[in-house]
């Protein structure tokens, strides 16, 4: 196949003159977060209102009726980015203070394309038990707990158990904001390639957050046949150095009992998803079927060149913001929480998820193109579309 | 004695104008925080500066050296204000959620009055231990801890634990930014007065958090004989009925080994501190000594009225915004953390709080007048001067 990049990319597509070192340090200092007043205290009678003598009628108010915090303070919507550190971005355990730029970059993409107050929280812990115990403690500070680049597999039982804690709503972005965006792209990718998504054979390159996450993501939308890989290979049953999540993967994919690594996993499939961090030979890509999908998402460095991809696959997608399609969390997360929180939702759930990402698809699906198979990061329309969608979807009852 | 107040008053200081439910209702609908964005994110430029995949060189070079967290992430200088919402205002223990609002505007004025970010932490926990060990988990989150509200004598200890088991200044602002004004005040009163500080016979009225650490200040200046009574009266060391915080003071003040209550230790005082949220008969201030001083801080009811006090008191002071002499800690606290984050100081030593009160009562030194023994809470040259006295006192050994 020839390449899906047109032979005049538009500028957006261009590889991105390169950002030296010193404008982004720069742009880092002091932080990227301030706290605003949402009035000025400038005169005694502001004062009286926002402090005292006034705020103790709020703050009786309250003690009286406690939903009123809701309605009284910030708190209510409110945005935790909970980390403990130990799996930001591609860099891994590197601690909390390392971590506290990504997540003050990812309390200001919140305010920017959610329209939502947050706060990084960093903690000093990875124990399980610390950290839920923590956050219950903490429980009347937020609204919502977006948890963020915790290493799996202590993830997943993190985020089940602040979930049962937690009279609110909860969200490991590293496995659901990218099973949302990917489900969203493979929308995209079907359609575009006029496919029915169930049908399509499914490689999922790591079984970390984002693997375990999309694929259950994947198994629900219908997509029966998907084949998982860890770092030693591929998911099955036999194998007897798998952690219980990996164990209870193996069980609900990979139906024709698979065994070995990508060599056997790829050949003739529809769909390589890479979430590994690892990277992929060309020749193994030449093995999928013709016209096939690839997401190679490991950034910086995806698993295959999307331009060596594409002479495979028809449809190409990166974590990348110098090639197209970018799989780019920012299009879930913020229109998720704040869907949730509009429609007052105790629980992010599954059918949540599925709204979000229709939601996204929705935006694009109109004016598919082999470079358009999800909207732009930083395509304004998402976020209101993700959280009017998600808010419809919300089930108040859970 | 006349009335301290000039028959034709500024119209600062005039009773207000009451503000009405609705209006202070509607001002913190919301809350009074929002989030801000150091720059904007709306270009791909600036999303891969400020986040993936920009923010990744930032966050390797903390991983490197944790140092740097302190200029690469707003944590440095942001203030956790930290409560158990167990003693909010005169309302007492009214829960974490109730607390917000008060919460919320000291954070308002820590940016208004110091130019410092800082975000509300509400625990939904009483228990000593465990308020420490969640501070400690979340130290990586902040720079600085003003601990506010929380029920004495809980509060000293939670407040002496938090000091040493965190390498940032901790501050508990309901028993020292008190302490600070309080004394700033005594100073204005002092010299309007032609008073040796030192030679004052003082009553403190009320033995919680802002009593003790009152006394202890002043008895730090040189005030050397100070009466401190809790709700069952004078405290001596020949009672079996106070916690050891009282004990302690007991033993350092009352040298004349006074008993009883008000009526004997008022009688022939200079100095009526009252901190207790009680009532003072207008009978026992005329006991006290002409041309004394009354602060009388409960707020919003003072122990007695000061246009009665002022009939037998040279000076009086209040904690209301609608009589002259606002005692507002609002003069102390943003100063102090700023200038102790300003000079990268571990502790908040009493050194610098003297400073800061020095610095308080260099703005109105001037100029005093016996409705003017303290700047305006809305002096913008106070919280500039306080930075300035404190960073310089600060000792960075400690």
């Amino acid at each position: 196949m020839g390449s899906p990049y047109p032979d005049a990319m538009p500028e957006s597509v261009q590889p991105q003159v390169a950002i030296g070192d010193d404008e982004i340090f720069d742009a880092h200092v002091g932080g990227k977060l301030a706290v605003a007043l949402s009035a000025p205290l400038d005169t005694q009678r502001a004062l009286s209102i926002a402090y005292t003598p006034g705020v103790a009628q709020v703050s009786r108010a309250i003690a009286a009726d406690r939903t009123l915090a809701a309605r009284y303070t910030w708190s209510n919507r409110l945005v935790a980015v909970v980390s403990d550190g130990s799996a930001v971005l591609g860099l891994g355990d590197i601690g909390p203070e390392a971590s506290l730029p990504v997540m003050e970059g990812k309390c200001a993409l919140f305010q920017a394309y959610g329209g939502l107050n947050a706060i990084p929280i960093v903690l000093d812990t990875k124990d399980p038990d610390e950290i839920v115990e923590t956050l219950v403690r903490l429980r009347p500070t937020f609204g919502a707990v977006n948890l963020e680049d915790i290493a799996a597999p202590r993830c997943f039982e993190i985020e089940r158990r602040v979930i049962e804690a937690l009279d609110c709503p909860v969200m490991h972005d590293d496995q659901h904001g990218t099973a949302i965006v990917v489900l969203a792209a493979m929308m995209g990718a079907s359609k575009l390639l006029g496919r029915d998504m169930s049908s399509l054979r499914a490689v999922v390159s790591g079984a970390g957050a984002a693997g375990v996450a999309c694929t259950n993501l994947l198994l629900t939308m219908g997509l029966s046949d998907i084949t998982v890989l860890d770092s030693r290979g591929i998911l099955h049953t036999g194998r007897d150095d798998m952690n219980g999540v990996k164990v209870d993967l193996a069980r609900r994919t990979n139906p024709d009992g698979l065994t070995g690594g990508l060599i056997e996993a790829l050949e003739g499939a529809d769909v390589f998803l890479g979430l590994s961090g690892g990277v992929v030979p060309e020749e193994l890509i030449a093995t999928m079927a013709p016209g096939g999908i690839v997401f190679a998402l490991s950034n910086p460095d995806p698993e295959i060149h999307p331009e060596v991809a594409a002479k495979y696959a028809a449809v190409v997608a990166t974590g990348r913001s110098d090639y197209p399609n970018q799989i780019n969390n920012v299009l879930a997360f913020p229109g998720v929480f704040r869907g949730a929180l509009d429609a007052g939702a105790r629980r992010i759930t599954e059918k949540m998820m599925v709204a979000a990402a229709e939601a996204i698809f929705s935006v694009v699906s109109d004016d598919l193109a082999v470079d358009r198979i999800v909207p732009s990061p930083l395509d304004a329309r998402v976020g209101e579309a993700v959280a009017a969608a998600v808010a419809i979807a919300a089930d108040t009852s859970v």
